[in-house]
C-alpha cells in the first residue's frame, strides 16, 4: 500500500525562502513566521500521513454505496472526518466570527495540498463545503451567513455546488432547472443536477446545496440564471433542523476514480430554496469563487503527482532489477536498484522538477489571492485571474502525466490495484475535467483573460519577468542555467501572444486553435520563472552558509534539469500555435 | 455504450495504395488482391462490431471471477470464442498443415487491430495462444508440433507465456522457478509465476503453458534459463486428455483494466514439463517471438486509440454545447455541436493523424516481418528488428495519450464508467507496460538495436528516407507540406544518433539518458515517412481521377496536420537528448 510523507520541508522553503511570506505587508502575513507555519504544516502533515493516507485505498476499494436513498461513505471516513473537524482544519482561512481561523489562503493551500495528496476523495467533502461557504460569505445576507456559516465552517454541515445538468456542462445557458418564486420570498426548485460531488453522504447532519436555476420569465440563456441555497433539512430559526426538503439523491455514479467521494444525481422536486445574491446574477456569484476553486483543482493535480512520485522513488530504491551499465552499485546483491538506470532517473527527474516547480507556482498564485482579497491589490487580482486557467489546466495535465510516469516505474505492479499506483492515476484524471475541462481553461485564457483590461495583466507578467532578468543581470551563478532559458521561453510566449494579436482579429480561430498549446507554453514559462526564483533563493542560502546545504544543492540540480529538459517544450508549443487555424479547421465534420 | 466501426477503408488504402501488397514478390502476397483482402476485412469487421464490441463493457464490468480454483470469464465470452473459432479466425497466419490458413502476418495484423480495438481483453486469449503456438512451431520437435499445434491453432486449447516472478520482471536472470530433469526425459517444474494473462479460464479444454525455468546446475543468471511446455491436463499419445498436471491458479489479480482477461498467479508444484528447444537456450526461444509479440502490443495501443477516437468523433458531432465563434452552425438548435470548437478539433486531429499514421507504420512493420520470414530478406529482418521497440513503445505511449484525449472530449461523462471512455484509457494503459515496459524498449533500441550489425540497419533506414526524398524531388505537391518537414525531422534523428555515437563511448549514460526521447523521436520520423508515402499515394489516386476523392483529400489534410503540428516534436526530443546524462544523473539516490 502506498504511503504519504508530508512535503513540509519544501513547503517551508517556498513560503519563506522564495515568497518571503512573513516579510510581506499582506494583512495577516506578519504572523506567518517560519516557526508558526512549521507547526501548522507538521500537524497537518501528521493527519495526512497517519489518518487520511491509510484510508485512501479503503475509499477506492469500497467506494460509496447507496441503499434506500442513504449514501454510506467508506469504512473509517466518518471517524477521520471527526478528527479533521476536531483539529480545527475545516476553516483555516474563514473569518473568526464564523468559527474560522482567519489564516491566509496561502496557508490553506499548503495544508490543502497535503490533505488532497494523502486522500483526494476524502478531502473533497471538506473542499466543497469550503467553496459553498465562501459563496455564502461573499453573497449572502447577514441572516444567511449567521444561519449557515458557523456549521459549515465546522463541517458539521457540508456543502455542494449544483451546476451541471444531463444536457449541459460548460454551456450553462441551456439549463432547465426552475425556481418558482413563492409568496414568502422563497423559491420552489425543480429539476435534475448531475455530477454533484458529495451530494449525499452520512458524515454530516445537514447538507447545504448551492443550486443554479432559472426564475421563469427572466432573461434567456446564461443571463437568466440565479443561485439558491437549498438545505437538505430545513433549518429552523433557532438553528435546529426541521423537516426534510424536497431534494434527494437519485443515483451514485460509477467513476474511473475518486471512489470515496459520492458523485450524485440530485433530484429537486419543488424543494424550498433561498436566493443567494441577486436574481439572474447567479453566474456572477459563481464566478467570484471560480478563481479559488480552480486553483484548488490545480492543487489536486499537483498533490496526486507528489504522492505518486514519493512512492515511485521508494520503489525505485527498493526494487532490484538489472545492473548499472557503468558498474555494479549493489555488488553484494542479486541486482542493482532500479534507480541506477538512466531512464528511471529521467522519469523521476521529470516528476520531481514538475512537482517542486508546480508547488511554487501554486503557492505564488495563492499569495496573489491574498494580496487581492486581503490587501485589495488590483494588480495582483488581475494577474492571478490571468494565471488561474494556467494553474488549473497546466498543473492538472502535467500532474496527471506525472502519475502515469510514476505508475510506469512499477512495471507490471503499477497495473495491479493492490499496489495503489493505478489509483493515483485514476484519481488525478478527474482534475483535468471538473471545474471547467482543461480545453475550457485554455479558451478562458486566450479568449478572455489575455485581452482583459486591455491586455494589462499579461503585460504586467512580461514586465515582471523582464524586471527579474534585469535585477539578476550579471549573476553568473544564475545566467546560463536559469536566466538565459527563462528569457528564451518568455520570448516564445510573447511571440505566441503577438501571433494571436495579429491573426486573431482576422479570424478568432487562429487564436483558439492554439489555445491549448498557449496554456501549456504559459505554464512552462511560469515554472521556469519559479525555478529561477528558487535557484536564486537556493544560492542565497548556500552563500549564507546554510546548515542544510544538501537541500539547496538538490534544489539547484532539480531546477537545472527543468530548464534544460522540460522548458524547451515552449518552442514546440510556439510552432504549433504559429501553424494557425487552417490545419486544425480544414476538415468538414463528416470528414472525421 | 461505445460502438466500434471496423476501419476497413483505411486498411485497404494502406494495404493497396501504400504498401502495394499484391504487387509484392513476398511469398503468399500475390493472392492478396483488393477483393480478397476486402472480403476478409469486411467479415472480420462484422465480428468485431457485432460480436466482440458489445462484450467489451460486459468484460470490464464483470471481470473474471475465481471460485474454488475455477476461473469464470464474463458472460458471453465463451459463446463469442466459439464464433471466432468457427469462423476460422484463430490461426490466419499459421501453416495449413496444423489447421491454419497460411495467410501473411500482414493480414493477421490488420484483422488483429479490429479484434483488439473492439475487445482487447477478449482478443488476448487468442493472441497469447498464437504466441505460444508460434514458439512451438519454431522450436518444437515434430512430435510436439503434432501433439499441440492443431488444437492450439483452432484455439480448442489456449496458450500462455510464463516469464515474470514476484521479484523479477525485466531481469529474468533472477528467476527461481526450477526444472528438475526426470528419467523419462521430462522435467518437474516448481515455482511461482505472476502476471500470467489467460493463465486459467473456462473457454478451452486445455491450456498449454510455456514456462521459463532453471535446470539446477546450469549456468548462472539469464544463460541458465530454459523453456518448457507444461499442459494443464496431460495429453495422452492418442491426443485425448489425461490427468490434471501440477499447475494451478493461485489468484486473479485486480487490475486497472483489461478486466475480461484473467491475469493469474500460477503455482507450479512439481508439474510435468517438456523442454522446448535446447537446454539453457530458453531466452533465445523467447526472443525469436519477441518481435512479433511486441508488434502485437504496438497494435493494441493503436487499436484502443482508434476505438476511442471513433466514439469521441460521434460525441463531438452529437453533443450540443456553446456556439461557433465565427457564426452559429446549428442556428435552429439550442447550441452548436462540440465539433465546431477549435480546441475539440485540435484534439480530434491529434487523434486522427496519429491513428492513421500509426496504422501505416504498424502494417509496414508487419510487411517486413513477412519479407523476413517468408521471403528470407535479411535487410528487412534487420530493419524490422530495429523498428520493433519503436512500434511497441511509440504506438502504445501515443495510443494511450490519444485515449486520454478522446475521453476528455466527453467532459464529465468521460469520467463516468457507463459511457465507456474510461475503459479505453484503462485498457490501453497495460500496453505501455507488458511485453517489456516502454523504458526497456527504449533501452533495447539505443543499447542494442542501434549498433546491431555495425549500425547497418539504422543506416539503411536513413538511406531509405534519403532515397524517398530524392525520388520525389521536384514533386511540388509534396515538397513544402511533406518532404521538407520529413527531411528536417530525419536530420534531428541523425543528429541524435550522432550525439550517442560521439558521447556514448565516453559514458554510456549519455546515450541511455536520452533513450526514451530517441524512441519517440524515431517514432515521429517513422510517422512522418508514412504520411509522406500516404500523401504520395493520395495524390496519385486524385491524379488518376478516383471516384473517392473525399477520402484522399481528407487523407492529405490529415497528413498536413501531422507534419505541421505533431512532427515538430522531433526538435524538442533532440534538445533533451543533447542535454546528455548530467542533468539526469547528477543526484544521489538519497537526494530524491
Amino acid at each position: 500500500m502506498p504511503s504519504y510523507t508530508a512535503p513540509t520541508r519544501d513547503l517551508q522553503f517556498i513560503l519563506h525562502d522564495v515568497l518571503n511570506a512573513s516579510q510581506s505587508d499582506i494583512p495577516g502575513y506578519a504572523e506567518m513566521d517560519a516557526d508558526f507555519t512549521s507547526a501548522v504544516l507538521e500537524e497537518a502533515g501528521k493527519i495526512s500521513s497517519e489518518v487520511l493516507a491509510p484510508l485512501n485505498t479503503v475509499g477506492d476499494t469500497e467506494g460509496c454505496v447507496m441503499e434506500n436513498g442513504v449514501v454510506r461513505t467508506p469504512t473509517g471516513f466518518k471517524a477521520a472526518f471527526d478528527q479533521v473537524r476536531e483539529g480545527g482544519w475545516t476553516a483555516l482561512d474563514l473569518p473568526e466570527e464564523f468559527g474560522g481561523q482567519n489564516m491566509p489562503y496561502l496557508l490553506g493551500t499548503a495544508v490543502g495540498e497535503m490533505f488532497s495528496g494523502s486522500n483526494q476523495a476524502f478531502t473533497m467533502y471538506q473542499g466543497l463545503t469550503h467553496g459553498a461557504a465562501s459563496a455564502i460569505l461573499v453573497h449572502g445576507t447577514d441572516e444567511q451567513k449567521a444561519k449557515y456559516l458557523p456549521n459549515m465552517a465546522a463541517c458539521e454541515w457540508t456543502g455542494t455546488m449544483n451546476l451541471t445538468e444531463p444536457h449541459c456542462g460548460t454551456d450553462l445557458g441551456l439549463m432547465r432547472t426552475k425556481a418558482e418564486p413563492q409568496r414568502d420570498g422563497s423559491y420552489r426548485i425543480s429539476g435534475q443536477k448531475i455530477f454533484i460531488s458529495a451530494g449525499e453522504h452520512d458524515m454530516a447532519d445537514n447538507i447545504i446545496h448551492l443550486v443554479l436555476a432559472k426564475i421563469p420569465g427572466g432573461p434567456e440563456g446564461i443571463k437568466g440564471v440565479s443561485l439558491f441555497i437549498v438545505p437538505k433539512f430545513m433549518v429552523n430559526d433557532d438553528g435546529s433542523l426541521g423537516e426534510r426538503n424536497g431534494v434527494s439523491c437519485g443515483k451514485i455514479e460509477e467513476k474511473m476514480g475518486i471512489h470515496g467521494n459520492s458523485t450524485c444525481v440530485m433530484n429537486y422536486d419543488e424543494a424550498t430554496g433561498y436566493l443567494l445574491g441577486e436574481e439572474h446574477k447567479g453566474m456572477r456569484a459563481m464566478f467570484t469563487m471560480m478563481n479559488e476553486a480552480r486553483i484548488g483543482v490545480g492543487m489536486q493535480g499537483l498533490a496526486q503527482a507528489e504522492a505518486a512520485y514519493q512512492n515511485a522513488v521508494e520503489y525505485a530504491k527498493d526494487r532490484l532489477q538489472g545492473r548499472d551499465v557503468t558498474g555494479d552499485k549493489n555488488p553484494d546483491g542479486p541486482a542493482d536498484p532500479l534507480i541506477v538506470h538512466p531512464d528511471i532517473r529521467r522519469s523521476l527527474m521529470d516528476q520531481k522538477s514538475f512537482v517542486e516547480g508546480g508547488r511554487a507556482f501554486l503557492l505564488w498564485g495563492s499569495q496573489m489571492i491574498d494580496q487581492s482579497h486581503r490587501g485589495g491589490d488590483e494588480a495582483a487580482e488581475g494577474l492571478v485571474s490571468l494565471l488561474t486557467p494556467v494553474i488549473k489546466g497546466f498543473l492538472t495535465d502535467e500532474g496527471y502525466d506525472m502519475t502515469v510516469l510514476a505508475q510506469q516505474v512499477y512495471g507490471g505492479h503499477g497495473y495491479i490495484e493492490e499496489w495503489g499506483m493505478s489509483q493515483f492515476t485514476r484519481d488525478a484524471r478527474i482534475a483535468m475535467i471538473y471545474e471547467g475541462a482543461n480545453g475550457v481553461q485554455a479558451l478562458d485564457l486566450v479568449g478572455r483573460k489575455l485581452a482583459q483590461d486591455g491586455g494589462k495583466h499579461v503585460m504586467a507578467f512580461f514586465d515582471m519577468i523582464k524586471t527579474f532578468l534585469k535585477e539578476n543581470e550579471g549573476n553568473e551563478a544564475l545566467k546560463a542555467d536559469f536566466l538565459d532559458p527563462l528569457k528564451e521561453a518568455s520570448k516564445h510566449l510573447q511571440a505566441a501572444g503577438m501571433y494571436f494579436m495579429q491573426n486573431g482579429m482576422k479570424n478568432p480561430n487562429h487564436a483558439l486553435a492554439g489555445s491549448y498549446d498557449f496554456m501549456h507554453l504559459f505554464g512552462h514559462v511560469c515554472l521556469g520563472l519559479m525555478w529561477a526564483r528558487m535557484a536564486k533563493a537556493a544560492h542565497a542560502a548556500l552563500d549564507d552558509g546554510t546548515s542544510d546545504a544538501q537541500f539547496y544543492e538538490t534544489k539547484l540540480a532539480t531546477g537545472r534539469y527543468y530548464m534544460k529538459r522540460r522548458l524547451p517544450a515552449t518552442a514546440l508549443h510556439l510552432a504549433r500555435i504559429e501553424s494557425g487555424a487552417d490545419p486544425v479547421m480544414v476538415l468538414d465534420a463528416d470528414q472525421f
